[in-house]
């Protein structure tokens, strides 16, 4: 058995927090020879809730659970952590703009990045999963130069888990035969479900699948359907956004298989040309804990506008957020 | 990769389902081999919030989900199962005793145990973890005659995972030094924890902790530990019932570990001077997806009368039903 890992998970008493905590605790993202240590974060009204899960959470006797840590502020909760779920965020409010929410979060992650620097193990991984979840990273990260660049990410895993789970529907195959199903930039409806370099058991996704139905209702159902979930479930998805936040850590940690590529926002160096330091969606592969973008891709030019348009939305979300980066 | 598993789930849109399917579909109960179909059931006025639920697990891309049926009865929710989690009840309501809860459940767990003897497979297994969970385990398997007796089970994991909690905490050690933990009896107040017989790192648990704190804070913090978690949380146990329905269900599945037991309600045929034919909680163990109560515990004089007194609360809640058993 390995010694425990420190595993924070901010927004711990929300409800994306909530199923995410319990499957970290069975071993879903680090495996089952791997014990953890979990640092909940909160905000002070939340704290007795959190002491609810805090209970639940050691009455579920998780062999693999080898503590649990409280804390209402980041300093303290990121101490020692060598991995962090940042999920908690301002909600969007009645009313508000875009514009509005990414302003209202900005100093929550100006906190947060300073504390993994200042706090957290030298090895720290950290993903966003909070939205907007590309600008929130590129402020906790331009709040953390200490840390080597790349490891502050953000979560675009559910975008592709969206996108894999449509085309395996419509096709009526299995999730696990759809391959190389990378989204491009922002977590936002802008985003790019690159559909044409997908695979359907090793064959291109084009293949089998009408063009129509792909450019048209597949790429907004992907986009929308976050409005879907609320619609049906009267409530936000919550367990999936934690299911694919596991999916993205588990392939920090464990790395990709052979020939198989994964989304997550990642600063840009100038790759596709998205303006260089943007946090951008991109293909990447891992290996040793290190994620490399994967290059040379050939976009034509319907792929290529759609990669400049999420690019352009993340330049506007960055200027409304300059004075928060260091 | 073994062909798929068929998964019952009832009240599958409530917040305890909700917490297991995720679970169950990331391979936490059966293991990563075992693919599985879930059957998500319901009450038709959930059904739309059920839809979404499973637009969710579908946008969680899980390998090893091949299938989502969902059904607003049990006829039709249990066709060709092979495992049942029994979790959708009628909640208590205000001013609501005990005695109406059981009876207000009884028609649903007839309806369920005629359903599984007709419909599943024959080697189904379910186990009751609707409230209260032994009465409605007696209804369901007397409504089922044709089902190899002990194939329903109700629950009490969640009892002894919180008895483990209890010890592992006040002892300063880790849950999975908690041995032997056995809850005998009904799952309400009246259950007894035997602290008696389990151990810690193998030495019996009076060794190390104090007699006057294990009769005392410890049984009344685990018979209470419901309502606590409501009051701290603001919301029931659910995440930590899902995962005692999962330790359940994983127990009958893969068996019990060699010299170790585990808590499970199961159809009395007098042991322990039990009245047979209740479904009362005792230790098992599990081999082939068979237990075998474990018999020949001794016990003392104040045991026995804790053993008694959760059976002879079953007496009388069999007395309410005894219209619906067959």
């Amino acid at each position: 058995m390995n010694s425990p890992l420190r595993v924070a998970v901010t927004g711990a008493a929300g409800n994306i927090g909530y199923a995410l905590l319990f499957r970290l605790a069975a071993g879903d993202c680090y495996g089952m020879e791997q014990p953890i240590i979990l640092h909940m974060v909160e905000i002070p009204p939340a704290m007795k809730a959190l002491e609810g899960v805090a209970m639940e959470l050691s009455d579920a006797a998780f062999p693999l659970l080898h503590g649990i840590e409280m804390a209402d502020n980041p300093n303290d909760g990121f101490k020692g952590v060598n991995q962090a779920f940042l999920v908690g965020a301002m909600p969007r409010g009645a009313g508000m703009e875009r514009a509005d929410l990414i302003q209202a979060n900005g100093p929550i992650f100006v906190a947060q990045g300073k504390a993994l620097e200042s706090a957290a193990a030298a090895d720290v991984h950290a993903v966003v999963v909070g939205n907007p979840c590309n600008t929130n990273a590129l402020i906790c990260s331009s709040n953390a130069r200490g840390l080597p660049a790349g490891r502050i990410t953000a979560m675009t895993r559910l975008d592709q888990n969206r996108a894999v789970s449509q085309l395996a529907n419509k096709a009526g195959v299995l999730a696990s035969d759809i391959g190389r199903m990378a989204v491009y930039g922002n977590h936002s409806p802008t985003m790019f479900p690159d559909f044409l370099h997908a695979t359907i058991k090793g064959q291109p996704v084009a293949d089998t699948l009408d063009q129509a139905w792909l450019e048209g209702d597949f790429m907004t159902t992907v986009a929308k359907r976050g409005s879907a979930i609320i619609k049906a479930r009267g409530a936000s998805s919550a367990a999936s956004a934690a299911s694919a936040a596991i999916d993205h850590m588990k392939s920090v940690w464990h790395g990709t298989a052979d020939g198989e590529w994964v989304s997550m926002a990642v600063p840009s160096r100038g790759e596709y040309s998205v303006p260089a330091g943007l946090i951008y969606s991109y293909p990447v592969t891992i290996s040793n804990r290190a994620y490399q973008i994967v290059e040379g891709i050939e976009h034509g030019q319907y792929a290529q506008k759609k990669i400049a348009a999420s690019a352009d939305e993340l330049v506007r979300e960055r200027d409304l957020v300059a004075d928060l980066l260091a």
